[in-house]
């Protein structure tokens, strides 16, 4: 018998249990032994909980489940920075392995803490640390692993692509949008570690340190959010045979790594196009296999739980078997991360400018000047003295584009920025 | 070090060994020791291959690989029944363990080999006998492990998958599009085996083994293929709202199993919709993640190869680790197969009748006779006494819809029974 202790029951640990409980007998035969929760830890032993639990596995008290030597793996679902990685340290410090769904951890401390389970010859997984239910960490580190992964692109966060999707499907602006997601339990009263995309940031390193096979500082991230994105951007972005899609990106170059998180144009015709409402989806490219994308469900009890109750039957059954894999473990951080200004791509420039003649070759100067050139170009015709010019360039160095930007800015006939939006292409164009 | 072997030299094992040619130093750290290809059996010595190979490796002698006690892998690449089998499980018993790309030997005696592979304590790995590239043994044995899976459909099939994309996209005829599909090497001299369905059978056959976990015999699978979807049945579907593909499913009932391969109507709004050209996918509902899908290259060189080394690098891993998973192989015959003809489905229906009064009573009181109700119909009025009338059913069992058509056959005023698919929809709806 394998005894384990769960840390955390809100809603992903109740969903645990109640797969451990339904799959009961299945899980024994994989794991070729009972496995047992011999504790959880809770805040608050009175709470009334969506599943019946056994009072005398309820504790308060962390050290009852550290100081066990019987407990050989704890299931991390607190969630947050502490005391999470307080205890999932402590637990590997006294040799037991750890499963969890922790991304804000993982992406902070993932190093360290795989480095710390290396010495102490545990097991550290953490599938549900990313995109819920789909499997992505596993596959990458053994069915992928032939190929030199050189691209990612993710939508990872089902919040902002509930709320794209939304305004999209029923043409309603950014607020209108938000508050329904709010209203529906998509979105937190407090949206922002969503909209401004730091959440998709943390998985974004997880899964770049995994398939480029370096530790990725999450603060070196480039990210913005979606708040910016405006209705008139996504009627535009259908107009010229696009949607708009928070992605966040990992590419591997030759001189390093670019790793961001901002909303994006891809064709009508990209996979990632159909992945609305709150699934999740992660597109790459390996050098062998070529694109694959998985797709699913990112969030959720059940799927969460899944992915959950996966790494603990693996890590279960690896201790029954005494084959515990702690020979691949994290990665140093070997790789360079790449500023954004460095980087190539294309851009929608929405702008507003004034009706008069010669307009369009003052704007198309300063662009050409900074070798930025154009595959579209839409200007309505309006019965207003200021009219709005929407551009698509092709591949250019960030840093020049914001140089045009800065220019146009300080042109009399331009009278606003409205947006710029990167367009992402396919690895083959 | 270990020692392994390849088994064939063609397209898929040039790919095996340019990938561990190029990988090599990454593979090393991987697997934790060298990996060392020790023979390869070819067919022909002095055959110009893609791809230079140290002539000391190369024998056309089985007996050289089966004997050497030293090769503790056999990577078998020669396709077909046998002797590839034969092969295999010689290999087997004398204490390797095997990775295989065979689609057909796996269907076939999945079941005997990997009980063998039990009593002899080694392991069998066959990512690469499904869809290619795309990661889904794997991931529905360790990934997906805590679900009931309760849905599988795939586009397994490439060539039948770019055939009717192609009259799809290009609005040709069957005939035509097989042309070019075997003008650009995507469909054989022969394509019966693809175009028949038999291909996808296989594979459908090994991923319901694995994701029902239980022994499923090829033989029993109800199998039709693409030949009898003509053009205007594609152009039909797309007045609908839906693509026609050739989908391979497997769906778990509380009382059997329901295998099959045919082609579908989907609603364009599906994601396997969007799959297109010779990719492949798996899309799957599992009681606890929910819907999952899986997309890349379902053939070629290097996706192929792609799950070939990465089953090498994991046995091989486990081989230097002394932790081969021996614990998980094969499952009994412990699932009935239904019958087709007990199993519910909405089916397209596509007649020619005489347009004349009360013909549209009479095939409607076939069909209500039979409990077969109506979800769309749609009848085109021509300058023409035999006019088509296409319906769309409501989900009724199978042989009530095989007992109308066989009464509709019979009346006077339908003129020509000219098509019958199964319409597929998502699990909830």
């Amino acid at each position: 018998m394998i005894k384990i202790a769960i840390l955390g029951m809100g809603t992903v640990g109740s969903g645990v249990v109640a797969i451990m409980n339904k799959r009961g007998e299945n899980i024994k035969n994989k794991v070729g032994t009972e496995l047992k929760v011999e504790k959880i830890l809770v805040k608050d032993n009175s709470k009334k909980r969506e599943i019946e639990l056994p009072p005398e596995v309820l504790t308060y008290n962390v050290e009852d489940i550290l100081d066990d030597p019987e407990i050989e793996l704890i299931v991390e679902l607190m969630g947050g920075e502490e005391p999470a990685y307080e205890y999932i340290t402590k637990a590997i410090s006294k040799g037991k392995s750890v499963v969890t769904a922790n991304k804000l951890v993982i992406a902070k401390y993932g190093d360290e803490i795989l480095k710390l389970a290396r010495e102490n010859e545990v097991q550290v997984s953490f599938e549900a640390s990313v995109a819920g239910g789909i499997p992505i960490i596993r596959p990458l580190k053994e069915s992928l692993v032939a190929n030199r992964i050189e691209e990612i692109y993710g939508i990872l966060n089902g919040t902002t692509n509930y709320i794209l999707t939304k305004m999209t499907q029923e043409r309603i602006e950014f607020d209108k949008a938000l508050e329904e997601a709010q209203r529906l339990g998509y979105a937190e009263r407090d949206p922002s570690s969503d909209t401004k995309g730091f959440d998709a940031a943390y998985k974004i390193a997880i899964l770049s340190s995994i398939a480029f096979e370096t530790s990725v500082d999450a603060d070196s991230i480039y990210i913005e959010g979606i708040e910016g994105v405006t209705l008139e951007d996504i009627k535009l972005a259908d107009e010229l045979g696009y949607v708009i899609k928070l992605l966040a990106i990992g590419k591997k170059y030759d001189d390093g790594l670019n790793i961001r998180v901002h909303p994006a144009f891809i064709s009508k015709n990209h996979p990632l196009a159909m992945v609305n409402g709150a699934y999740n989806a992660i597109y790459l490219y390996g050098d062998a296999v070529g694109d694959v994308m998985l797709y699913g469900k990112g969030a959720g009890q059940m799927p969460t739980g899944s992915a959950v109750v996966a790494d603990i039957i693996q890590v279960a059954k690896d201790i029954n078997y005494n084959r515990l894999d702690t020979h691949s473990l994290g990665a140093p951080r070997n790789q360079q991360i790449k500023e954004i200004n460095q980087i190539d791509n294309s851009f929608y420039l929405r702008i507003q400018v004034l009706d008069k003649p010669g307009v369009m070759s003052q704007v198309t100067k300063v662009l050409g000047d900074n070798h930025v050139s154009l595959s579209a170009v839409s200007q309505k015709h309006m019965l207003t003295p200021i009219v709005p010019l929407v551009l698509i360039t092709h591949p250019v160095k960030e840093e020049n584009m914001r140089k045009s930007l800065y220019e146009l800015e300080n042109l009399e006939s331009v009278v606003k920025i409205n947006n710029l939006i990167r367009v992402e292409k396919k690895h083959n164009g």
